[in-house]
């Protein structure tokens, strides 16, 4: 026995959701169906509306619904910082740690040759083009701590060997094999103060 | 900082799944919009349509796209005996544990005067009027084992005296304090066979 047609349907379309299993997934449907169906259906207007409306923005990768995003439309930014991000969570948890004013880059991921990720799915190309016409100073190579993220570090590093561009990777205080988007923003914000120049080793 | 009007608007919306914060709904609006997007789309329309068409079953108030769900419908259960659950994931759970062929009513709550949810709110009127034209000898009172469940039995107990009806509660062996929906098979099953007359004390 099994509930009806639809509502089974929708136990199985919520388990897209990152860490939902079938009990979760049962509590959520009879949640909305019995008690919260006015917010549930704002939640399906606007979650087909941001899938259909946001995309990338075409300067810095982050989300957005439009061309450039707010930060990339602000003129209070320093041009010549930016800093390379992972993931849109990460870009936010510097802004909310305070003390950066630059731009910045965002992968949407890291290289994994083994998963197929090459380095233009991460936009390195968009990047490099950057680069070459900016008048980007220093790169700051924010990608996690981890395997993954500092074998990216070293890839961009190596692709921008040549060019009158001042590396640096984020201080020690982050930990490491951590996800940056749950370091707190003190840790945060004295890593960004304390970086060091990257020496690609 | 936050992220783009549209994306924190998702983000919003995503509160509404029970057990989901700040952190979570990040996490979860993220995976949709960078990596999970057909997915995302299928659960917004799924949603969509389930909400609009999803209802109570007219007999026993089950969650069901039809005017009658599966259960009602079907010639093999035994009429005489009726179970009134508190939720469709009670009902779904005894249904999993097996043993049991009667029919079913869902509350979709319990007794709640100080939220204001009355007898009319867990449909007892319907309740009342179907066990007034059919052949029901027995109604197994099946709510939780919580106060608001045992005081909800009770009223229904008390608008049932004076009927030739035979009323029962669920064997001990259901935890006190627990959530039915929460009880594994093997109890559940041996606290159908093991069931008491339900004395109103
Ligand atoms: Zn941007
Ligand atoms: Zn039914």
């Amino acid at each position: 026995m099994s509930f009806s047609p639809l509502v089974d349907r929708l136990l199985e379309s919520l388990r897209v959701l990152p860490g939902v299993g079938p009990k979760t997934a049962q509590r959520m449907a009879l949640h909305l169906l019995e008690r919260e169906r006015e917010g549930g259906e704002r939640l399906a207007s606007v979650l087909a509306q941001a899938l259909a409306e946001v995309g990338y923005c075409q300067r810095c990768r982050t989300l957005t619904e439009e061309e450039l995003c707010g930060l990339c439309r602000s003129t209070r930014r320093d041009e010549r910082l930016l800093c390379v991000v992972e993931s849109p969570a990460d870009m936010l948890a510097i802004e909310e740690a305070g003390g950066y004013s630059g731009q910045y880059f965002v992968l949407h991921g890291h290289l994994s040759p083994l998963d197929g990720i090459g380095p233009e799915d991460i936009g390195l190309d968009l990047l490099e083009a950057r680069l070459a016409e900016d008048g980007v100073d220093e790169v700051i190579l924010a990608t996690n701590p981890t395997v993954e993220g500092e074998a990216t570090a070293h890839y961009i590093a190596t692709q921008l060997t040549g060019r009158q561009i001042r590396l640096s990777r984020l201080a020690y205080g982050v930990p490491m094999g951590g996800e940056l988007e749950y370091v707190d923003g003190g840790t945060l914000s004295r890593a960004f103060n304390g970086r060091l120049p990257f020496s690609g080793e």
